[in-house]
């Protein structure tokens, strides 16, 4: 069993760590964004690949989904005491993976090569992919406050500006990391997570050739990570609202129907299937809240079962 | 009471921490070894430059008079998960530093700016100066390893390999930091701090000017850092055997000949005081040990005392 999961940060994690417990057995590949990366301290910092791997190598706070197990803020503190930037709250442990990633660039190691070095030590089975090894900046465009590099609309400014639009910089020379197409090619399922479609699957969809890939498939799902019109967590019913459309499931199967053939959204938003089902989409409902690890596996294998009857043919809605 | 202190780091931090709290008023300014600075995990760091700062701020451990105060060591051992670099502690404390600095580096600081800044954050009433702006490197050569960058030599490779001579890189070319000499050239004491003279004082010395304006001084004195011999901490004595030289306080005295015209040397040495006299250097006897904080003051009071005799005319040895 193949499976392909496109990520960002924390409901990709998630939902990748579902079927990452839910079929050990299986052969799981993580394509994940890396629009958000930024230089910060020196450092290059990939939030997103840091929030899949500490998810899936048991190192991630499971409360939050999102940063270290037992973190510690130690140097953090010494920053703040010499008035350095302490908006990015860089965590001790979390340092280390910024540390040697970065002095690893340095050296001249790709971002992928690097990744799968840390998968290894961290004792991670899954396949986990930088989107691209080349660098890829979402720039957020704002009403009020101009052109926003991706953390500081996000971290340091709390989402709150009214966003006009995004910029990936980079995206037309950025290549898809060596494997990545193969991997959605030779794939059982392929899985667009419940990640943001405007700042976590749109820089993905945009490397070169995954788009393409994509639609060259059959068995491409896509869940909602909108419920009853908002979001688990992050901006992405209030870009939805900003950029003119209704912050809805419906909104995010509209984006995606050029390559999707099936819709997972929650039992909240029932109403929005009968628009879906006309995009040629089929849609498919269940209680898609993650709120806990058995939450994940209990996702990942409704899809697993799911896409067991895509094959066979058979379609329920 | 304007005092000058020449020094590298565990050493000359205690006996400038001594002047600073036997005399909370005088005007103390710390010339401090650059030599040892290194980039590692693309962080600027400083060795001597931090002890200092850390032991006049009261954040460096009094046991070991290096190493910063209840540190903790998260991000290394994350680091070392991953397979980076471990051979240099770095603590979690400490890696603020270097994060900021280096951030303040990049951004076109000079390192003399950003320790004032650093000084002020952490309540430093003292002058703490880098001995020059101006990169320069000490690089060991070594009769078995070749020519090794000094932390490699010193943390790495814990001083083991034979030392046949020493090159400071780029200290043909360094200026000294903006106020050094004209502090120099005010003192009304100058002292050499108990530091080793091939690899923390020497390099001080190599800067532009520095050497001449001590010799233009009459109220140089340095303190040994070998006591009956042998070093209280690091490869002093070592060094002095190894390039055919008596490890002794003499041969201390003989190197700082051309520009002190006092040493103070340990009851232990008092055997060395004729030969001294003989170089136009007048020895003073006394125990020179800074094992604890009551130790540092009185060492300082005693070269205080010192120095106001040297004013007074009168001479005692």
């Amino acid at each position: 069993m193949k499976i392909v999961a496109l990520a960002g940060g924390v409901g990709g994690a998630k939902l990748a760590d579902g079927f990452y417990r839910a079929r050990p057995d299986a052969d799981l590949t993580v394509i994940v964004n890396t629009g958000d990366d930024f230089t910060h301290l020196g450092l290059r910092i990939c939030p997103d690949l840091d929030t899949v791997c500490y998810t899936l190598a048991g190192l991630a706070n499971p409360v939050t989904g999102w940063g270290r197990l037992e973190e510690s803020y130690a140097t953090l503190d010494a920053v703040e005491m010499l008035g350095g930037p302490t908006w990015f709250r860089l965590g001790d442990r979390d340092l280390g993976t910024h540390l040697v990633r970065s002095d690893l660039l340095r050296a001249g190691k790709s971002l992928s090569e690097i990744t799968r070095q840390f998968c290894q030590r961290w004792g991670i089975r899954a396949n986990v992919f930088p989107m691209s090894d080349d660098p890829v900046a979402t720039i957020v465009h704002t009403q009020a406050d101009g052109d926003l590099a991706f953390q500081d609309y996000f971290v340091r400014l709390r989402c709150q500006p009214e966003v006009t639009g995004f910029t990936f910089q980079g995206i037309d020379s950025a290549r898809p990391t060596p494997g990545i197409l193969e991997a959605i090619q030779a794939a059982d399922l392929v899985v667009v997570c419940p990640s943001n479609p405007w700042v976590s699957i749109a820089p993905i969809l945009g490397v070169q050739g995954i788009r393409s890939a994509l639609k060259a498939r059959e068995n491409v799902v896509a869940v909602s990570p909108l419920i009853g019109g908002q979001a688990i967590k992050g901006p992405a019913a209030k870009m939805f609202r900003e950029l003119g459309w209704k912050p809805a499931a419906l909104s995010v199967a509209n984006q995606y129907q050029d390559f999707i053939k099936s819709f997972l959204l929650d039992s909240a938003d029932v109403d929005d299937c009968e628009e879906i089902r006309q995009w040629g989409i089929i849609p498919y409902v269940s209680d898609i809240i993650m709120k806990d690890i058995p939450g994940r596996i209990r996702l990942a294998k409704y899809i697993l079962n799911l896409a067991s009857q895509l094959q066979g043919g058979t379609q329920s809605s």
